[in-house]
């Protein structure tokens, strides 16, 4: 049962979060989007607020990228990979109304010059994205350095098209981004 | 008087949403850093932070687009404008402690699902930097759907770029941008 509401806490959080940001989420929210007694934050994160956004920050990020590398490990090579997962971001966006986007990006922005603890959890996310795809793109054959780059650049185009396309109700960046990056992946591989 | 004392509300805003983020900012903070009277606020923005909010989107985007614009207006061609415009970008974040990004990237993710009268804000101006970028392309002789597309894909580079190396505290992010962005540019040009 604790370990249920910790897991609600956490899910609601991170709902939360998406919609309104870290600054716009209040406690009162959480625990009414929970369904749980306001006392169950501080018993399952007696830091509070900041230590309940910094596990929702890494459960989040690790859960997104397990999602993306899923994309990738199911494609018949990163050319397609990297089309599938720019084409399946603009499609969850638009069934979720342009809300579910990449889970950590609005509060990656409002921590960065404010919260150093949580600026940390956010940029261990964000290296563990670049070295995990940085070794999808090694194993097809890229050199190192330049996998790190690709690897970067996908993410980069991953993070700016949610921005944009969050605005602008569109998929539109997200197929840009799509077009762009299969290029790039295309012209990095060997033999290319 | 009147008019210094709402451009210094404006540029205080702009500095604090840069900071902290649209819901992080309060209208002590504004008043405080631009050393105004509290009445001021709603004297020059009735409609209080919302309608505040909105001035700051529009006048600061619209800075910003001049300055990316000033940028590619001075580079001999192109490719070496989009390189310079990300060296640039990461040479202002170092210099200004990870602070000094796209003015209007953290506001644009915090409202993207909650008001919608600030998300058609950003959304405008995403959508002249997406027209003036495209004209550049085309300029240089890039076919019309196809300088949509590259121009779309340059400001999704721009702002992915912008959350990770602020969150990394890193120019890494921007250089990888560059590096792939040239790359897409010297691909597009007519004769490549």
């Amino acid at each position: 049962m604790a370990a249920d509401t910790k897991h609600r806490i956490l899910e609601s959080t991170s709902e939360l979060f998406r919609r309104h940001g870290y600054a716009g989420t209040g406690l009162k929210q959480i625990v009414a989007a929970a369904d749980a007694p306001f006392g169950s934050i501080y018993h399952h994160f007696p830091g509070g607020k900041q230590q309940l956004c910094e596990e929702v920050i890494l459960s989040a990020g690790r859960m997104y990228f397990d999602l993306v590398h899923a994309i990738f490990a199911a494609a018949p090579d990163p050319v397609s990979g990297t089309r599938n997962a720019f084409l399946g971001a603009a499609a969850v966006l638009e069934a979720t109304d342009y809300v579910d986007a990449c889970p950590i990006e609005t509060v990656a922005l409002e921590v960065a010059s404010s919260d150093d603890l949580l600026r940390r959890a956010c940029a261990e996310v964000f290296e563990e994205w670049i070295v995990g795809a940085g070794a999808i793109f090694r194993e097809a054959g890229v050199p190192e350095a330049e996998a790190r780059v690709l690897a970067i650049s996908l993410i980069n185009a991953l993070e700016g098209a949610f921005v944009l396309a969050r605005t602008l109700r569109s998929p539109e960046p997200l197929e840009a981004a799509a077009a762009t990056m299969t290029n790039a992946v295309t012209a990095a591989l060997p033999g290319a």
